[in-house]
């Protein structure tokens, strides 16, 4: 399948992809468009305060090199217009919306962090449009100690002045380990490959909507884990071991509750065990991805 | 690296290939190889009262495409010579003695449910002799509900007298589902293929020495886990997220204490994933033991 938009800017690489944008009945979105393949193309959506920039080129290029992938922008963030919803469910009419706007009838979803539960309200919401998922560092409606910003362990290296930038990045995706770390660095000087059309970076707005998504997304409500059982996609849960920010704990409750996921952890990783162990990660997946 | 044996008795298939025997300085093993390959050859370490005729073919013929494949048979099992261990680590003393005799000295190690746990005492007694290892439907030591035959849901299925044979390893090694029963009769049939050369099934004696065993195991001595942060091999952990044996929540404690393993369940599956997910665990097994 393919978008309406594949033959005009396709790119191989993160790094010289050209934002693209595409007006839709709701708001006009930013995107990225990768590779070319027959299958369902892979739309990826972002974490927490994330832009189209903080997509490791060493994670999309590998995995365009065998399908379409298109990387997305939700309302409010970097140069989508609009308003950053305040609930999950918000953020994917928008995802929909801007699927909608493309052409695009059947997609698999790559979901990161706060994109793993849009990807799965996607799911709940427009069944036909998924046809598998891969949900990432994420957590499902109802789990638990998900981005407690707040926590000792994340504030103070929020708040530690002594690290600035993309070393927050590296302290807070990856393990404290020296070999963790250092797979940290290599992902964000990745991301720094790219020079220009860069996304403007997310402010304190964008971060507080989230935040409060994120809150909600915590809560039970009605029976526990009721709407993963409705998710019948093949699912690929995957997660490090030591996620401080969404811990392992809500991967084993997605995989334990939707009825076809596998999931998979990576050892000494963080929330960003997909960069760390980018060529693992493409490899299982698109095991995943492409197989009956 | 081969086996002293290898130009002797290869076969392509756990259906056809002959039982071997080799005397060592402990006992007489019987043992089974299949396949060929550069690589380090993988030995299959078996379940609870399992014999070589319990590896499906469909799992570990496809494993011997690439490599070579040893299945290996504990002392007093089959017609291996001496006395069921009571306990892991004189099963582990047995392995070891059989890859001395085999002149093997680096081997990657398959232990499924009770050989996962021998393998966890191979890496700890001789860490030289293991480069990887993947451990399926097993548990560390101090693990929970570990192969307790006397639980409700498992002492209805040895109990019922209308389960016959085979048919009790279709349902304790797989999912209540239609889908997963459907599987666990495909494996049953699979085992059946063998027709010659068979091993005596165990008998009352095995399945009581290794109870003890398990029993052994349970028990948590010392700090727990602190064994697992000694076994520094790659390890690649897996289990159906349904095992009703050996719970895959000592999976989760062996990919959070295991320095270096990563985690894979299976949807839909009980004790017996691998074979439910023959093609699947060969191709995912395949890519973490050919992995740098």
């Amino acid at each position: 399948m393919k978008a309406k938009t594949s033959e005009t800017h396709i790119d191989a690489s993160n790094i010289t992809a050209p934002t693209q944008f595409i007006k839709t009945k709701l708001e006009t979105y930013a995107y990225r468009h990768l590779g070319a393949g027959d299958g369902a193309p892979l739309i990826c959506l972002q974490h927490f305060t994330g832009t189209l920039d903080n997509w490791d080129p060493a994670l999309v290029d590998a995995l365009a090199l065998e399908r379409e992938v298109i990387l997305f922008e939700n309302a409010g963030v970097g140069r989508s217009t609009g308003e950053v919803p305040e609930t999950m469910s918000g953020m994917a009419a928008h995802a929909i919306a801007f699927l909608d706007g493309i052409g695009l009838k059947e997609v698999d979803l790559l979901g990161y962090s706060l994109g793993g539960m849009v990807a799965q309200l996607i799911a709940l919401e427009r069944p036909s449009l998924v046809r598998k998922m891969l949900l990432v560092g994420t957590a499902p409606e109802g789990g638990e100690d998900i981005m407690h910003m707040e926590k000792p362990e994340l504030n103070r290296i929020l708040t530690d002045d002594k690290i600035q930038g993309l070393d927050k990045l590296v302290k807070l995706f990856f393990a404290p380990s020296q070999s963790s770390q250092a797979k940290g660095k290599a992902f964000t000087a990745r991301l720094m490959q790219r020079k220009e059309d860069r996304e403007p970076l997310s402010g304190p707005k964008v971060a507080g909507a989230q935040i409060t998504a994120f809150r909600a997304w915590e809560r039970i409500t009605g029976e526990r884990f009721a709407n993963l059982r409705k998710i019948t996609q093949p699912c690929f849960v995957v997660n490090g071991i030591f996620d401080n920010m969404i811990p392992v704990r809500n991967s084993y409750m997605l995989a334990e509750h939707l009825p076809n996921a596998m999931l998979l952890t990576y050892p000494d990783a963080g929330h960003g065990s997909l960069f760390q162990f980018h060529e693992s990660f493409v490899k299982h997946a698109s095991l995943f991805l492409d197989s009956e």
